[in-house]
C-alpha cells in the first residue's frame, strides 16, 4: 500500500499539472493561485486512500480525485464572494486579490476542469462515478443556498443545520470515499458503506469546527476565535444556545445578536460565557462524538482486512482529533 | 423525418419537465424564471435537428440537447451579472430581480443540471459528446475573460476579436450541430463538418448581430439600437472603423469614445454617421457574407441526401437573413 506520503506527492505532482488554456492567462491565473495557497487536500486524499483499500492501484483515482479538488476549490471561491470573505487560508480571496467578475468567470472555469478531470475516471467507473459527482454537486449548492438562506431567518433548528452541513460539507466526503472505492474495484455495498462512514465523519468534522471557532487555540485552528459569534452565525452552538436559553439568558442573547454596536471581544466573550452556562460545549462534543462512532461503525462493515483499513483509520482518527 | 415545430414541442416539453431539489425552492426558482423568459431555443433546436439529419430518432438527443440549453442560460446568467445587464429577453435580469448572490449559486446549480442532462446521452455517444462538451463549456468561459478583457483596451486587432466571438458564440453552435450529429449515428468526418458549419454560422451570426446592434429595426431586433456604441463595446464594427479612420474622423471618432459627458442620441448619430462614411457596414455584410459562404459549402459537403438535410438547410438560412 502506498503511504499518505506518497500519496500526498501524487496530488500535488498532478495539480501541478494542471492543464491551462494559455489564451487567457487572466481567467487562469486565479485557478491556479486558489489551487496553490495551500489547503490541507483532503479530500484528494481520501478518494486516493479509498481506492487504495480496494485496490493496489491507487494512481488510477487520481484524476478524478483532482477534479473533485477542483470543484471543492470552485465551491470555495464562489463561497468566498458570496459571504464577503476577504481571506481564505491566509491570503486574499480570488474577488479580493482580482474582481468580483474574475472571481465569478475563473470559478466557473474550474467547474469545467473538474468536469475534464472526472472524464478521465478509469471507464468502467467513469459512469457511476460521474453521476455521484452531478448529484453530490448539486447537492452542494442547495446546502449553500439553506447557509445563506439561514442567515436572514431568526430562527433555524437543529434539524435543519445538520441537513444543511451534510449537503455543504458532508456530501463532498463521502463522495470522494465512495469514488475513490468504486474505482478501486469496491461492491456497490462496500462503496456505500464507505459514502456513509464519509457522511458521518463530514458531519463530525463540520460540528468540530463550529466548536473550534469558538473554543479552538487561535494557533493550531489557523485564525481568531469568535469570528462565527461576531457574525451571529448560526451554528451548531448558536441554534442549541437558543433551544435551551431562557429567561434573562435568552432575553440577553438575543440582545446580543440583535445589537449592532458592540465591542467585538466583549461580545465574544459574552455570548461564549452563555454557552459555558448552557453546557453548549460539552452538547456539541458529545454529538459530533455520536457522529464519529456511527462513522467507525461504517467503515467497520467494509468487508475488507483491517491491515487495508489502517491508513484511512489513522487518518480518520487524526481528522476527529483521536489520533493515539 | 420530424418538422421544426415537433422538435420544438419536444424541448418546450423537455425543459418544463427540469428536475428540481424541492428542498431548495429558493435556488431553483431563478433557474426555473430564466428558462422560462423565452429564448429562441436556438441551441437545442440546432441538436435535434442536427441529429435528424443522420437518424429518425432525433428524441434520442433530447436530454443533451436540453443540457446545452441549460448551460447556455447558465453562461447569461452569469454574464449578465460581469455586464451589469438589467434586462434579457425583455425581463429583469437573475441578479436584479433576486440578487447577486442569488444569481451566482443559482448559475453554479443550472452547470450541474447540464451535466446531469449530457449524461443522459445514450451511452454509445456519451464519452464524445461529453469531452466536446467540457472542450467548449472552457472555450466558452476563455471567450467571455476575452470579451471583458477588451473592455479595458484601447486597442483590440480583428483577428483577437473574432477569437473572441469564435470562443463566446461559434463553437456552442457547432457543438451543438456536432453533438447532435454523432447520437444520430454521424461519421466523425460528418459530425467535424457539421462542427465547421455552425462554428462559420456563428461567426456570421455574431457579426450580424453587431451590425443590426446599429442598423437594425428596433421592433424586429428586440431592443434598442445604439446600445454597444454608447458603452464603446469592441464590435467588428467599431473595431473596423478604428482600423479605418484617419485626420479629423480617427480623432472625432476617439473623441466620442473618451467622452464621459454626451448626449445618447448625438453619440449613437454621430458614430452612426462615421461607420456609414467609411463604409463599415458593408465591410462588416461582405465577411459575414463569406462566414455564410463557407458554413454552406462545410454543410454541402457532409455526405447525406439533400431530402435529409433541407430542414436544417432552412433553418440556416432563416438564421442567417437568407430566408425565401
Amino acid at each position: 500500500m502506498y503511504s499518505k506520503d506518497e500519496l500526498n506527492e501524487l496530488i500535488t505532482k498532478g495539480v501541478g499539472n494542471l492543464k491551462c488554456n494559455e489564451e487567457a492567462a487572466r481567467l487562469y491565473d486565479p485557478v491556479r493561485y486558489m489551487l496553490s495557497i495551500g489547503g490541507k487536500r483532503l479530500r484528494p486524499l481520501l478518494t486516493l486512500m479509498a481506492c487504495n483499500i480496494f485496490s493496489d492501484k491507487p494512481e488510477e483515482a487520481l484524476m478524478p480525485a483532482i477534479g473533485l479538488e477542483v470543484f471543492h476549490n470552485f465551491t470555495l471561491v464562489h463561497d468566498d464572494i458570496m459571504d464577503s470573505a476577504k481571506v481564505r487560508r491566509n491570503s486574499p480571496t480570488v474577488h479580493e486579490k482580482w474582481s468580483l467578475n474574475q472571481a465569478i468567470l475563473s470559478g466557473d472555469v474550474m467547474a469545467f476542469i473538474a468536469n475534464e478531470y472526472i472524464a478521465l475516471t478509469p471507464q468502467p467507473h467513469f459512469m457511476k462515478v460521474f453521476k455521484l459527482y452531478n448529484n453530490t454537486a448539486t447537492e452542494v449548492c442547495v446546502g449553500q443556498q439553506m447557509d445563506m438562506d439561514f442567515e436572514n431567518r431568526p430562527f433555524v433548528s437543529l434539524e435543519e443545520y445538520l441537513r444543511m452541513i451534510e449537503l455543504k460539507t458532508a456530501v463532498l466526503l463521502a463522495t470522494c470515499l465512495k469514488a475513490g472505492s468504486l474505482i478501486g474495484g469496491a461492491s456497490d455495498r462496500n462503496a456505500d458503506l464507505m459514502y456513509e462512514f464519509g457522511r458521518s465523519l463530514g458531519l463530525a468534522f463540520q460540528i468540530q469546527d463550529d466548536i473550534l471557532d469558538v473554543y479552538g487555540n487561535p494557533v493550531v485552528f489557523g485564525k481568531k476565535t469568535g469570528g462565527d459569534i461576531l457574525v451571529n452565525k448560526k451554528t451548531f452552538l448558536l441554534i442549541k444556545a437558543l433551544e435551551l436559553a431562557t429567561g434573562a439568558r435568552e432575553v440577553r442573547l438575543k440582545e446580543l445578536m440583535s445589537s449592532t454596536d458592540f465591542n467585538p471581544s466583549e461580545k465574544i466573550s459574552e455570548v461564549t460565557s452563555i454557552y459555558n452556562d448552557l453546557g453548549v460545549k460539552e452538547i456539541s462534543e458529545s454529538l459530533a462524538a455520536d457522529f464519529i462512532t456511527s462513522a467507525f461503525a461504517y467503515f467497520r462493515n467494509v468487508s475488507v482486512s483491517e491491515v487495508r483499513k489502517g491508513p484511512l483509520l489513522q487518518m480518520a482518527l487524526s481528522m476527529t482529533g483521536r489520533e493515539k
